[in-house]
């Protein structure tokens, strides 16, 4: 099964999409699809409902695809966490994950517009593995599995724009968190139906050619090494998302002219087992 | 009249207090305070409330202070924006305002515990002016005053771990986001009763002894310029928090051996007309 929200912006509702692609509602069960929901068995009440047959179905409506998460209380990024990906961008193999934060409120849909930023020339795409997490992850110790602590995963675009995140000064996070840098879904999937998150392909391709093409066991640190060392420094608690790196393929990483986005592009982008993307872009 | 959230963590209830120190209940007013209250003219229901008389009286109760806004939907970071702390600190005085992000989960009350991070040898001090948005701010342009868009001032407490954020690889953002690290409070003063948000003296003092002892007409980038910056490169939303730096006298500035703060330690900072804090440090 997968989780959805399904409506216009910041009113989306809960749905879930069984193996046969029936939709049927939430609204009954959770106002809403984010960390208080996660947290207290939401997950298990779904497949539980789902199986005892007690969902009312959607149909025949046609409603605009949100995020599948509510917006996160925070967004965490792995930089240069795949070995391709740093050498394109003359960046070394980090010693250490390589964190930054990307704003809360750039979660959008997955066929949402994504607006090129206003000033700006180099706007670059990143398909990236999202993890959701489900339990509050605290100075996890290496007796404990930190992927008891992931909800499910995610098809994530931490889009960026190079010249706002590499070029006017300090950190990364100001050519990350521009208005819609950050698609999510189509659908959550929950933890326990990926069989394995270091066994997934990624792929994303531009106005019809393909950019990237990578695996989630290229990961420079996986899955469970990045919940675990991030929980080191901060807390993640339920709800909260994680953008774990990105393949080579990126703009960034082209020939010059390098292919940077331009209003009008389209963007495709799927994981293995989590969906598809596709976004036009927008000028702010 | 000032603004507070009273009560245990998650669950403090809005408060007015007056400029007796009188203490009103606004729960009958509103649920919070936070993005909606400040987006909707509740800082004006609240003074016309107040004058009218109307709320309960607050008395005899011993409420823990919380932090004043509800959690926000980001926290913006100003990096180096006094220019005595730019050169404490060995950095050249940037050319544009330098931004980072700290986790919106960090926000404590003003009294609280704040926790030295397990592993952490360098957990340093900032007082800084913290400005809450009161009106989205979107691509500000030339003839906007940004300073409409703001509902309010609080003493902010940048808690920092200087290995984390300059030693550990990758942005500043691993040693700004630990648990507890941003105090602020005790109150939100509103923005029309701070005669000029650039004449303000800011103090921090450890265990008694001064440390910073500054004022914002020192900033390298006003409140106004911040304010319409970072409005070009991502979406400022009521109840967005804007940490806008920290003058000179952080322990990463100090003479070896540095003072980086211990469990026990105790610090106390203050801003003009804004309030005073006081925490004692903790280990996580």
């Amino acid at each position: 099964m997968q989780l959805m929200r399904l409506g216009p912006p910041d009113a989306e509702r809960p749905v879930v999409r069984d193996a046969d692609g029936a939709l049927y509602d939430l609204a009954g069960l959770t106002a809403d699809i984010g960390g208080a929901f996660l947290a207290n068995g939401g997950i298990g009440m779904v497949r539980a409902a789902l199986a005892a047959g007690v969902l009312p179905r959607l149909t025949g409506e046609d409603l605009r695809v949100g995020p599948p998460i509510a917006r996160p209380g925070k967004i965490v990024c792995i930089g240069l966490n795949y070995r391709d990906h740093a050498a394109e961008t003359g960046a070394e193999i980090p010693a250490e994950p390589v964190v930054f934060m990307k704003a809360p409120d750039t979660i959008v849909g997955p066929y949402d517009e994504v607006l090129v930023p206003r000033g700006a020339t180099r706007t670059d795409w990143e398909v990236e593995l999202g993890v959701v997490i489900g339990r509050t992850a605290r100075y996890l110790t290496a007796d404990v599995n930190p992927l008891d602590h992931v909800a499910g995963y995610v098809v994530s675009h931490d889009v960026s724009e190079r010249e706002f995140q590499l070029e006017r000064g300090g950190t990364w996070d100001k050519g990350k968190s521009c208005e819609t840098f950050n698609p999510i879904g189509p659908w959550l999937v929950p933890a326990d139906e990926v069989a394995d998150p270091q066994e997934l392909g990624l792929r994303l391709s531009v106005n019809g050619v393909e950019r990237q093409n990578g695996g989630t066991k290229d990961m420079i640190f996986s899955v469970a090494e990045v919940v675990r060392y991030v929980s080191q420094f901060m807390v993640l608690r339920p709800g909260d998302l994680i953008n774990t790196g990105t393949p080579a393929g990126v703009a960034l990483g082209q020939p010059e002219p390098k292919p940077y986005l331009r209003a009008g592009d389209v963007v495709e982008l799927e994981i293995d087992g989590l969906g598809r993307q596709r976004q036009t872009l927008g000028q702010a």
